[in-house]
């Protein structure tokens, strides 16, 4: 089977928000939306890296869609469209059925098309998504605006995915495989974050990001870092590794004025949200245990060891 | 080295056109400007499959984003920016030196930025490129409107890259290593052709999409191939061979009306044209050798064979 019938058969259907010119030619083309920017970004998953070599291809198609969507979400933007670059090792229909099919439903849930890509063979399995989104001008959330006195606040639980891959068969083994980016949240801390990153490679470690773009510091209070029913049954230092070190949770980490955080309860939230600390002139991680220092340390998902 | 030090040593570098917010961030940002529509594309090179295994890392970096800004020239549109998706093997600093150098080195020649990317492990060397363009509204040239009566042409030589990769230490597999996107030639059209595509897979195969995507059929005179002198010592049927169905030239091939031809020849062009055939009524390609039916077969490249 040539590109093109993979193409066809597999990734042809329309689906969600409109584009002038969509799979089929050598671009797509979009008209931008009046007073927005564009939002764009690019994230991998290789087989046996970024899942377990035996995750279903509907997870891996919805995985691969989802943690783009993360991406957009952090910017505070509103998702649109994503492109696929998929390298496969072979033609494999009952795959590239299941594949396809988790990538739509991810991209139908967040009301996102597929408007182009590149389908290629290799020996591995390596799966690019860039997405695009539009936030209104000027409102986009980076990670370089955190204030001292911003609450810290994390969206959903921490370490779920991670104690997922641990015990793969455990239900919290869906959070691994099928994650959910905070769309709707993002949006919302539009204009109320001043700061904002997905925790993909581990809360401590993005939270640094974090801290390193707004030359801030922070504190951050263990026992009210947001852990699942199944952690809490764990050792408290094992639960705080999961919690802190834990990647692939694409939960929503951002720092936020105490009165921009009452504002924000007083919306309808579709996620929980914690808050777990306080952003602080000196600069560092600094960990408390009901207020008292408790110095750990932690190392987050390093893409090269 | 953890992807965070690979990016600051080697992406990080402040080139080309303005973003609102480029490495370094969940996403990207930038401002569209004003009645221009957003080109998008997305292309993967594979190590061993889309270049030679001993291709220098300067080439590689070349060739990556020079794919893609074909695409984008191939619609009529200029070339803005791009997102650099990396699965590397391992840390190899001097393929990272080489390969970023030759990245920059087209990003420059073409005053494209880099503005995001993803860096990550992978046992096989895959690079996907995401290139993103402008181009006034409605004034994108598709794949779908050739018109019954256009002349059809294309841009410099065909073959050169399927001559070269056949031919290793030829002079020609310069332009299998380093291709050159048509991005001057492709804004030049925009308005005048009716319809374009870029030489990847060969061009009858290529040309062949625009016939299916228009609905139309093409006679090609096969003496007017333009090809290499190198080529011309061969015998003509692979001389032909190589002409119509040798892939990676990057040449543009576009259909215009007669009227439109010549308003583009009174223009100043950075790459010969050459007008090869005529569209027609019929469907089907056709090759004449001095207006003679001379049926032949061809066979483009196929991703998956």
């Amino acid at each position: 089977m040539a590109e093109f019938s993979i193409i066809d058969t597999y990734f042809n259907r329309k689906n969600g928000n409109s584009v002038d010119l969509g799979v089929g030619d050598d671009s797509a083309l979009l008209t931008p939306p009046p007073q927005q920017q564009l939002v764009i970004c690019t994230d991998t998953l290789i087989a046996g890296r970024h899942y377990p070599l035996d995750t279903s291809p509907h997870a891996i198609g919805w995985k691969s869609v989802a943690v783009n969507l993360s991406d957009i979400a952090a910017m505070g933007a509103k998702p649109h469209s994503i492109l696929l670059a998929l390298s496969l090792p072979q033609i494999d229909n009952d795959w590239l059925k299941g594949f396809s099919q988790g990538l739509y439903d991810c991209c139908d849930q967040f009301g996102v098309s597929l408007i182009g890509g590149d389908t290629t063979q290799s020996p591995h399995l390596t799966i690019s998504v860039t997405a695009l989104g539009w936030v209104d001008i000027g409102k986009a959330v980076p990670r370089s605006g955190a204030q001292v006195g911003d609450y810290i606040c994390v969206s959903g639980q921490v370490g779920d995915a991670a104690f997922g891959l641990r015990h793969l068969g455990h239900p919290l083994q869906q959070r691994l495989d099928y994650p959910t980016p905070r769309c709707q949240l993002g949006q919302q801390l539009k204009g109320l974050a001043h700061s904002m990153i997905d925790v993909s490679d581990g809360l401590a470690q993005d939270l640094g990001h974090i801290l390193a773009a707004s030359q801030v510091g922070a504190e951050i209070e263990l026992n009210q870092l947001p852990v699942d029913a199944a952690l809490k049954k764990l050792q408290q230092e094992t639960q705080w590794q999961y919690a802190l070190a834990g990647g692939d949770d694409y939960e929503l980490c951002f720092t936020i004025s105490p009165q921009n955080y009452e504002a924000l309860l007083q919306q309808q939230l579709d996620i929980n949200i914690s808050k777990i600390g306080q952003i602080t002139k000196n600069l560092g991680l600094t960990f408390l245990k009901n207020g008292v220092d408790c110095p750990i340390q932690f190392h987050g998902y390093q893409h090269f060891a």
